[in-house]
């Protein structure tokens, strides 16, 4: 793989984050415009709808969702040791209904929050449809009270299939400021919500850092912390510790949380036999917590504790499936499957609770199993949004594991998944770095994009005609600045054709100046619009009549023309 | 993306190339086993059947089919100016059954031939069976008369899903060194064919150092070189320029060629209203020349010349589809399916001359239209091999497209394509280099084993169960060498945990030593083995008849182990 992803992009800066202890660390806080880009603001009332607008070369112009927060803004005034503004601190938010301060118990009740209103603008939607999507826990929108930075975004499958990078750091890698520089650069190339999956030290800092400064929901896994807690070994796991640390990470204001409740003691030994046994790491700490003392989850016995802290600060569940495949051989077994149907139950006591689901899934599934996933996940959780990781359609290529898992990630979102986790390149090897978890997010905004096309979203196909039509009229620009990655896509380019001119040139590297089968193209389109040629009647009609002097006239006309392969693909 | 695929692999040699001119290049060939492989060679009677080796670190092996020839022997005798062995000159060749040579005539007339033998071993499947399918038209096996070098191998769905790789230089870049070594390099990396797309000066001697020294079929498009023979003008081509060129490539041993037969004149205008028009090349050159001369093509007047040519040698026509879509808006129009009607007549043309016949496929397609493609196809063409470049599920990534096409390739192959033309990061923007080809190579790899899994063909799964069970018991070297990529696996492995002993470690740098969901589920097998727990029914009883003494026993025996993250995806 060439390294082109590292270079910085064109209007990109650099802005010095201090490290925890005040000093300035090495690693800066990337900032300003896409290339080609600048940021819109809608205004609704008091609500400002943050947008992307990509400039053609034409006049023309292309509106995007955006996920990047101010750090993309021409001139950011950003204080990370302040954090984003505290904007939705002053929006209205309506009375507890039942007890639940959420956007479930609001939308159930029929009243359309700033969220839903916010969201609406975002996904070109009307509320009322959002507020209805929510209210069947068909989609749920991920906002802590107290994470008040943070700009609403919706996940269901009624909407754009969204994209999850995970971020945070280990015991052997990584600083504080390197993983808000990821968070940041994460959602600069579209991740829709970030996980702090951190379990070093520092995990407290880490994420406060993250959650003041992040544009976007953060999910986190609490037994992650709880388990630091007790000094690494899970037997010594009790509900209070696990309790206290919900209430401190709600405090900080993580928006979902994983929760690996549908472990059950019983289930634990179907896994016995497996070829990759449990690879989930929450799901292993509560097996190995079940079987230490032979009791039922503590998670699953106070589910419903949880359930009332989680409806005071609404943040939303994403039920862990603990006992996913970790392999092919392993895909859809009785483990996977038993797991599931628990946290079918444990949908409906959270929304009993009026607390907002999303159900997590896998893993690794060959092709031909993946569709089942999600017909059972509908059936058993009642369309709660599904949450995959991938699945991987075979596990013969580390290295290259986003790529494995971008088919069955892009197959099961065309099948209904609503948020895809993405994996990066460093599965199974590593933790991913900084060019890692741009590979990962552009590899996954791939995925969604193509399972949005072939869910026939309202509008995903505009972009591709956009850049389709730029691709054609050899508006080289255009063509990289509509692409998910503008950057990768010029240095590319450039390492042929490195000059200016050759960026409106109607040619390309691929053939050179004495070739274009697009050039042809023109041709072939000048000439049918010349004589009105649209069906094939008319085309029989047309070539019967003139047969020969149109030969000639076609051969002055323009014959003599470049003539190119557009690709080294398929001759 | 990072750059590790550049590195040189463990024990991959250099052996320089003599360019043309009889100096020395810069560029050399590489040579030596993939890491941790040795080559294997299967003796039947006269045939040598090669595969390759994965040597394991608990004793045990999995062979591998290999595409790679003696490049990858542990001590290569290569002379790249005398080219390989003529092997298959000294192996028997039937006489002709009506007229033609082919593997098609002989398999029809019941004759198992040496290559049809080699094949099966190959491919573990009966001679019988492969005869079977070469006779229906199902499968091919590309093997002119004239390239005794290359080692047989069958392209057809009931066989596993093989992998094209092009190669060639352009009017602006690249030398024959380089080309000869993309296709050392590509074969190495699992590509079971290679098409020389080479355009610019040297055309005949670069094929001829590829021919000669390339150990699977090579595929060219013979129009290119007819084109550059008139200067680059499509309207001055002829019939017997064209046939002349095809006679040249012949005699110098393609196995296959890509002939655009389908682009009739009529068909032409109806690419006019595209969004991407023609993008084809060979497609465009045929519709320039048919809109000048306002005639049929010339491919299509005087295919049956072409049959005949093609019979004497067993040269396989590649049916190209030069209306295929360039762009999502375009896929599956009028353009494309009235070519792929005619590829149809062509295909049943071609096999009443004896002569084998695939067909080639799209390019860009959104993913619900995927399908339709291989259905009609196989519909229209008899089941004749399907081809696929791709296709590409969305247009939005141009420098991903390796992997925009990878998703729409696996699913491709899944309905049926039998093999699929890869496509490389450099897609739309550059010509491929050494790295690009690399990249590709493995990419469509995996598309292509995904849809082995997917459609459940023998022993395809044995390959993710050896990596997945050596990922389990942390076997990291064995993990590197079963993949499709050792040298990039173990480079990403090393940048966090270098040293010799972490490929040992039973923990990795996603978690440290400390946690390890791994060796938990090795302790929940210890369990369930030594309690005989297999079934859900079993394991309910255990665990009411034991609740509680098995708590401390397990506390004592095993609880206290390392706990960690299997990676960091889904938590």
């Amino acid at each position: 793989m060439a390294d082109a992803s590292n270079s910085v992009p064109t209007s990109a800066r650099k802005t010095d984050i201090p490290d925890i202890d005040g000093a300035t660390a090495d690693v800066a806080i990337t900032t300003g415009p896409i290339r080609g880009s600048s940021k819109t603001y809608q205004q609704i009332d008091h609500l400002r709808v943050p947008g992307r607008r990509v400039h053609l070369s034409n006049g023309e112009h292309l509106d995007l969702y955006d996920t990047s927060g101010p750090y993309t803004d021409a001139d950011p005034h950003l204080d990370l040791e302040a954090g984003l503004p505290r904007t939705r601190d002053s929006w209205n938010r309506p009375d507890p209904v039942d007890g639940a301060s959420t956007q479930l118990a609001w939308a159930r009740a029929g009243l359309i929050t700033d969220e839903v209103r916010y969201i609406a603008a975002r996904e070109q939607m009307t509320p009322e449809f959002v507020r209805s999507e929510v209210a069947s826990g068909r989609a749920v929108i991920p906002v802590n009270h107290h994470h008040p930075e943070s700009e609403p975004m919706i996940i269901g499958k009624a909407f754009t299939v969204k994209v999850n990078a995970n971020i945070g750091n280990s015991a052997v890698s990584s600083s504080i400021a390197e993983e808000v520089e990821k968070m940041v650069w994460a959602t600069r190339w579209g991740a829709d919500t970030i996980m702090d999956l951190s379990t070093g030290k520092d995990i407290h800092a880490t994420r406060e850092w993250i959650m003041r400064n992040s544009p976007v929901p953060v999910g986190t896994v609490p037994i992650y912390q709880a388990l630091e807690k007790c000094g690494g070994d899970p037997v010594k796991l009790t509900w209070e510790m696990y309790r206290d640390t919900v209430i401190e990470q709600a405090e900080q204001g993580v928006d979902y949380m994983t929760v690996h409740a549908g472990v059950l003691l019983r289930y634990v030994p179907l896994a016995a036999n497996r070829v990759t046994g449990i690879v989930s790491r929450g799901g292993s700490i509560m097996a190995a917590w079940c079987l230490a003392h032979h009791e039922e989850s503590f998670l699953y016995t106070h589910f419903d504790e949880l359930c009332e802290i989680f409806a005071r600060y609404d943040i939303t569940f994403s039920l862990g499936d603990g006992l996913r495949p970790g392999s092919i051989a392993d895909a859809n077994d009785a483990a996977q499957f038993a797991e599931l149907h628990t946290l079918g139950e444990l949908t409906k006591r959270a929304k009993a609770f009026g607390v907002q689901v999303m159900i997590e899934g896998p893993g690794h599934v060959p092709m031909h199993k993946i569709v089942e996933n999600v017909r059972l996940e509908e059936e058993l959780c009642e369309e709660a949004p599904f949450y995959t990781l991938g699945p991987l359609a075979t596990d013969i290529a580390p290295a290259y594991d986003h790529i494995t898992s971008a088919i069955g990630a892009a197959m099961i979102a065309q099948a209904g998944t609503a948020m895809l986790c993405y994996v990066t390149p460093k599965e199974h090897l590593g933790l991913p770095n900084r060019d890692d978890v741009k590979v990962g997010v552009i590899t996954y905004k791939i995925a969604a994009h193509a399972a949005d096309l072939a869910k026939a979203h309202p509008r995903a196909q505009e972009r591709d005609d956009a850049l389709s039509r730029a691709r054609f009229e050899f508006r080289w620009n255009d063509q990289f600045n509509l692409a998910l990655d503008p950057d990768t896509a010029v240095a590319y380019h450039d390492e042929t054709m490195p000059a200016e001119p050759a960026k409106t040139a109607h040619f390309c590297s691929m053939c050179g100046p004495k070739f274009c089968s697009m050039r042809i193209s023109a041709d072939v389109r000048d000439y049918a619009r010349e004589h009105n040629l649209v069906t094939q009647d008319d085309i029989d009609r047309k070539l019967a009549a003139d047969m020969a002097d149109k030969s000639q006239q076609f051969l002055d006309a323009g014959a003599q023309v470049y003539l190119p392969l557009d690709t080294v693909g398929t001759p």
